[in-house]
């Protein structure tokens, strides 16, 4: 059923300064009932509720022409979390959210948790039934939904029974394909200040996060209130952020609340600067008109926007910094960036650690290097950030540190503030992840000399030719290496006598033509010949939602009918 | 007793980045014992076992000519937490320290909380009299003791029997007055890693720090390894801190621990810079040598500092951020900082805060402001840090906030992570303290209507003349904008007819001439005339350790024999 009401302007909710400072420190005490003086629950609503005052009349949000205040962004959360309460949600009860990066979508990180309840943003680009499973999975009493997205669970929503209410965002689509409140009516329903707050512990769970699900079904990943205030306050550090800087929405808001980036560009005062959509042309102006300063996403699609024809024309004239997760950035990438200005850092976390949880520190000793030697180190995952600490280890099957030499593989297992709090009503997985008290990540790293990690594969990518380990991100290194390669991806094909060999999907940079043979010749040059691949095909690389190549899906098709084994 | 015992070079303990890897990793292992995968406790300790991995070979700590890196650092603190429980130190136990700003007081805040003690660091201006109380109260089972200093408590040192060892740092001066260990020696007895370490409970406290005691004892106020982890994050963040910055150490390292810094600068790993004696000449000199890019002070010391012959030839040639604490920096000083271009930011706290609790965050817009008006806003004490979050508010005696009209006063309270666990054996005290929820500063201030507060006086010292309200410090600031004035004090002095009446306690710049009469038609063109001075005293004003004029002495002067009321 579609809708037609007309959507009222977005309201600037009128708020004081000196009022919004009483309104705070009320709020603080009504958090920490109950405690002693000299401890206050660490939750990052606090920093929605400081820079309300102290950056009132200042840019939280910039989306295209909307521009909010902090005093206008905490006004429309309050308000929300009352009218969440007024729709039957209660303390601990499940909020779902599917919408891209706009504003809507930013006020959940704050109105849901506010009205004590959990946060769960869902990936917009999962098909009807893998949102249904959600749903169903995390109880999601409320489901907030952007309009354009309404068709893909139009179908599935009568089935889905814990949904007591649908609230429709109108952003550029305004038809609606399910019935249910306006996103702006239903945010008028709560009153300018929400009173009903209360926290119980910094410990308790303040959003659900899905894995991606590469294997079996969806995990939800538990955060708490303190994990996501140390988080946030890590993220930020990563960034050298301050109320200066200016943020721009391009990792989804729904992949590790936005790398905690949700809570962390507020925590320093800085602007938001949404993005409905990742469209390069798109991007280039923003980052012009809107001064942006820093934003973070996955190598490829730094890759996509630097190799667009607008990137032409385009000179940098104020300091960006790019944060690149999900892997590694090339050579090229990083020769591309440095070309146009801009600081790319890398940075490595797993929606178990709430986003990043290391980075490839850079020290200055290395800005002399040549640009083969800085891509060697700037591929490496590096350390933990100051807010996760000293509990990254890489460790054998009996939790023994491996040698430093850069050349044993071991697992990388984390622990503390930065680890989730366990899987969502799934305590076997929480158990298994957690063995021997530290999260398992399933990477396979080496440990450098100097302290780094670096990563050599997915626990189960790695690929056991004739006996010997073969990282497929060692192969695709090498192959990246090529200049008319843009991207590839390796996998194991089953082979009678070696059991498994590597095999590489490439796709080439526009224009660009290079066959099967000169390939694996690139790649003999570089590497010990059993590690090259054995075929090559060229094409476009399928890609998840967050713009990481899904092996799982080439390795499908190659191992139908047969059994991988599992590590 | 003297010692002529020669001392060894500081030794530079080998470490190998890879091999701290491990190593900090298992330190947090033994740190968080029984603790869920998912929560770390807060320790500043963490600090300095992550940035002995990513800053391994990257100087700490600065001094004269010497030299450490972050692994060296970590060594040699390893070491001496490892002979402070040989000789005897127990968790609980308190380790008192009595040094200028020089290496070993850094070590102190590593190595005495990661033996598990407790470390009281003691102001060095005291008289023998103060000393041996702190010690007795504090039950101070070692003291470490700068050998300048060891004349001050040689008379005292036999009384004081909590005391088991003298430990004796040899730098400017060799000869002790005291008979005691060597400390180079006496850290050569622990091993290079340290491993007995356990923490209960993050809000176990980690240093006791005794007030100044302008009225009655000193208290020892207690702070947690909690609240010194995130003031630590928050004080670096103040200063926009990162692992290039370098910061020179004015501020002692006995006044609330550095403010925090000496856990916030190697958070970030950054480089402690020690200078044993604040001398204007010597600042300078290290300011540009070691590229100083951040220090605190009391607006006094940087008074002194720009209006030293030095300063005429000085130009900085890369940015100076300063934080100005204890009093609020004048126009003069603002337009002196500017000039040499120092960006000197106001920030407030008291030693239950863990020093900074507040900042005077600047906004752009004042940018364009006047020098006046700059100077008036730049005299607030502002909003909460982001670390100390929401929990300020200016009360009446009721505990009602007072409008935020700019004019009421009211009684500055703070509460949580920033504020002390309470004082060290004085339930009674921390009851009053604590009164209604919420730590009672003493300070009178008025709330803005931006939500910035701006504090008139200490409750103590405010001026009741004839049932009206002056504020010391609002008349101080309009003596100060005389430009014969370098600084002044205005204290309460008894009158037959209006109770109280304000009195001038005046300093000239060098070479000026101004007299009583001039001074008070001055300031009647500022203020009402029942606010001004009815006499001015010329002359050198008192100070403490920390550069704040000691009013209370001026005013026991004039008091003599008389009773102040008390509020």
């Amino acid at each position: 059923m579609s809708s037609t009401s007309v959507t009222p302007p977005l309201k600037a909710v009128a708020s004081q300064a000196s009022h919004a400072s009483v309104q705070a420190s009320l709020i603080d005490e009504r958090l920490n009932q109950q405690m002693p003086v000299h401890i206050s629950k660490l939750t990052p609503l606090t920093f929605l509720e400081r820079s309300a005052v102290v950056f009132a009349d200042k840019p939280a949000v910039i989306y295209d022409d909307q521009k909010f205040t902090y005093a206008e962004l905490r006004g429309r959360v309050h308000r929300l979390a009352g009218a969440f309460r007024r729709a039957g949600v209660q303390p601990g009860d499940r909020v779902a959210y599917l919408a891209p990066n706009i504003p809507p979508m930013l006020e959940a990180h704050y109105a849901v948790p506010l009205a004590g309840a959990i946060l769960v943003a869902i990936n917009i680009r999962l098909s009807s039934a893998e949102i249904a499973y959600i749903l169903e999975h995390s109880e999601a009493k409320v489901l907030v939904i952007d309009a354009e997205l309404t068709p893909v669970i139009a179908s599935v929503a009568p089935d889905v029974k814990s949904v007591k209410k649908f609230v429709i965002i109108r952003d550029t689509v305004k038809e609606s394909a399910i019935d249910g409140a306006d996103y702006e009516e239903f945010l008028q329903m709560g009153e300018d200040q929400f009173d009903d707050y209360s926290l119980p512990d910094e410990n308790d769970v303040i959003s659900v996060n899905y894995t991606s699900g590469t294997t079996g079904r969806p995990k939800g990943v538990m955060y708490t209130h303190r994990g996501a205030y140390l988080n946030a306050l890590g993220v930020a550090e990563l960034m050298g952020m301050d109320c200066n800087s200016h943020y721009m929405w391009v990792v989804p808001m729904f992949h590790c609340n936005g790398w905690c980036y949700t809570w962390g560009v507020t925590a320093v005062g800085a602007t938001h600067v949404c993005l409905r959509k990742t469209d390069p042309g798109k991007m280039f102006h923003v980052i012009q008109r809107d001064r942006v300063t820093n934003f973070c996403c996955a190598p490829t699609v730094l890759s996509t926007l630097l190799n667009h024809p607008s990137a032409r024309e385009f000179r940098l004239d104020h300091p960006l910094r790019v944060c690149l997760g999900g892997a590694p950035p090339s050579p090229a990438l990083i020769r591309e960036a440095e070309h146009v200005g801009i600081d790319a850092a890398h940075i490595y976390g797993l929606t178990e650690t709430y986003g990043p949880f290391t980075v490839c520190q850079w020290r200055e000793e290395w800005n002399a290097n040549p640009l083969a030697e800085r891509a060697q180190i700037k591929a490496q995952q590096g350390v933990a950030h100051i807010l996760s600490g000293t509990a990254l280890r890489v460790v054998d099957g009996d939790m023994r540190d491996v040698p430093a030499d850069g050349q044993t593989l071991g697992e990388v297992v984390m622990r503390g503030n930065i680890v989730m709090k366990g899987y969502f009503k799934d305590p076997a997985a929480t158990e298994t992840a957690f063995r021997g008290g530290w999260f398992h990540s399933g990477d396979l790293a080496v440990m450098h000399a100097t302290g780094y990690i670096e990563i050599r594969d997915r626990k189960k990518d790695i690929i056991i030719s004739g006996g010997e380990n073969i990282s497929t991100q060692e192969v695709e290194k090498a192959i990246c290496e090529h200049p008319d390669v843009m991207e590839c991806a390796v996998i194991a094909v089953p082979h009678e006598k070696w059991g498994e060999v590597p095999k590489a999907y490439v796709s080439l940079r526009p224009g660009r033509n290079t066959g099967e043979r000169e390939i694996i010749e690139f790649c003999r040059q570089k590497l010990a010949h059993f590690k090259c691949p054995q075929a090559v095909v060229f094409g476009p690389l399928p890609k998840t939602s967050t713009g990481k190549v899904k092996k799982f899906e080439i390795r499908e098709k190659e191992w139908a009918g047969r059994e991988k084994r599992v590590n």
